[in-house]
């Protein structure tokens, strides 16, 4: 049975303002100093995916940056554009649906376009696994990733202690984003980890739980399967595809079949998220400072200094984010960098269409 | 008998960094959004003494940018270059020579280029009291500053308490830049002035201390008085220049005289020394922001946002500078605002030449 890979790489990463911009997404930024992140993501699958069975789901206006910047292994006919951004759940099912249409029944894995992780052995070993035991099973297998703090920024998956020696978990329940309280009890249970968003099962596996849970945006949706790979495809996709329910596969399948199992991922996963996880990728110098650019800093510690082509100094900050591009300037507490997305919004509300 | 300004124009203002630059010094950036700086000084006399009375000592590297941006009332004529920089004593022998080649004895006034002045009426009431006494005692007339604070970065005049009713005062004694414990002391006393750099004297009589105190130095620039307008200056200026002691007026001759008076200047005097002291010159935004160019600020308080045409966005900091030019861009606490100065010396030792 083929394998395939599905990205989803629609987001725009705003907390990663102004590097990312909604045309310049935070996936096809080189955050690692390697290769953009959603190359990295292509790469770490090598030799267990053929990178010709890459499919991208992305957005119109992303389109074209993504296929300038795209490993020149993945074929561009596999990139598919949602005519508008809806949720994962339909971008889902249409990757699933091509899959099926071209290629028959296989195995599909989903994987976000823009983390990152740091032991690739480690997670190249635990994808084997998955893609085992969705073979074997018939069941929806999620990666979870083992929590090393108690985050309030993932959802979480529940999973079933067991007595058998086998090293993956039937999943109990998904839990939406936590308060504190309640993070830091998953977190000490032990019966918890966090959901990555990496998921492997067979395509008639999911397309029947799409069937089953969500029969009304299958119903919907149904139409395609005869157009994929067709002329009219885009033409009845920009029909069809507006119509979708909004809803995200969490929502729609995951919370409510209890065919999943779980398998603990502990490979270092970073989901990139803002500017201060950045050193959790980049190494620090002696004074604790991530630097990217041309940087002279006196009495200057734990900063995150991303710069371009121009010098930067500083006297005497710490725990500061300073990002210098082109056009826009950013200087921020490290302990406020959820808010860049704030700053994103009230650009928009400004109308500076040029910094988005 | 008429009245001549020199204007002392030769420094580099490293502590503006990276706005001001060695051949774009302090005096010639328009910090206040008025002008630039000594336009400020010029005009600042208006009335007082004529602008093409206006001598200025540059070095031959502002010279040209000296040029353009200079009030056009002034003549080029008068900008004198020193072919190197030397200390205050040569330069005010130098123009004091021109001034008396040219016109014969006259009252001059020497100020720096680059202080800010926030009450331009009083000052000039007192500069009228000043240019009086010069001319009736035959006397050096300085003009000192009600020190406002404890500073530690500026000199002291002593002055003798008296019973008459007149407004100036006999000076005891010039002291450098004190400690915090003197520099208290001098200020809760009432006895003492800040040195401001302003004096009005006449040009025979400045030469005369000249020969007095500094006779050496006297007698090595004395050949300038035959090529002062003449085909040959510079030549012989470049000869005689180098050779001359470098020393500053106040202590080749302000130290040593005792026949100094001062008059107390009440006018909001103000050295621009670094970038912390725009406060006093700028008007702060709601937050406590002093912000030149295009800036949202969440949370932001009590900063100093100096751009250019970049945008620039802060979340979440205070007591901040940030000042971002064409080719650099400087992030620094407040509280070390006279620490730029140490960032252009480890600029000069790196030889970062374009940087300086």
């Amino acid at each position: 049975m083929q394998v395939f890979s599905v990205i989803m790489a629609g987001g725009g990463g705003t907390r990663f303002w102004p590097l990312s911009r909604i045309n310049k997404p935070k996936q096809i930024l080189n955050i690692s100093g390697n290769d953009v992140l959603i190359n990295e993501t292509i790469k770490r699958y090598e030799k267990i995916i053929p990178y010709e069975n890459t499919f991208i789901v992305t957005i119109e206006s992303q389109k074209k940056i993504l296929e300038e910047v795209l490993l020149a292994d993945v074929p561009k006919r596999n990139i598919l554009v949602e005519p508008v951004a809806r949720n994962t759940a339909p971008c889902i099912l249409y990757a699933a649906m091509n899959i099926y249409i071209k290629y028959g029944d296989a195995v599909m894995c989903v994987f976000p376009s823009d983390h990152y992780i740091t032991n690739v052995e480690r997670f190249r070993f635990i994808l084997c696994n998955a893609l085992k035991l969705a073979m074997n099973t018939g069941k929806l297998v999620t990666i979870g990733i083992k929590p090393t703090f108690p985050s309030t920024g993932y959802g979480y998956i529940k999973f079933a202690q067991k007595t058998d020696h086998t090293d993956f978990f039937e999943v109990l329940e998904f839990i939406e984003k936590p308060d504190f309280k309640h993070a830091k009890m998953y977190f000490d249970s032990g019966s918890y980890l966090w959901n990555s968003g990496i998921f492997v099962w067979k395509v008639s596996v999911i397309l029947e739980n799409f069937r089953r849970f969500l029969p009304r945006l299958y119903e919907h949706a149904e139409i395609l399967l005869k157009y994929i790979g067709t002329q009219q495809e885009k033409e009845v996709l920009n029909k069809v595809y507006p119509q979708l329910q909004n809803i995200s596969i969490d929502h729609g399948i995951l919370e409510r079949s209890n065919e999943i199992i779980v398998l603990p991922g502990d490979f270092g996963w970073n989901d990139v998220g803002s500017w201060d996880t950045l050193g959790n990728i980049l190494p620090s110098d002696e004074n604790g400072n991530i630097v990217k650019g041309d940087f002279i800093g006196i009495d200057t510690k734990n900063c995150i200094i991303y710069g371009n082509d121009k010098f930067i100094a500083t006297i005497g900050i710490d725990n500061m984010i300073i990002v210098n591009t082109e056009d826009a300037l950013l200087v921020c507490s490290k302990e406020r960098a959820q808010d860049v997305k704030k700053l994103v919004n009230l650009l928009k509300k400004q109308n500076k269409i040029e910094l988005l």
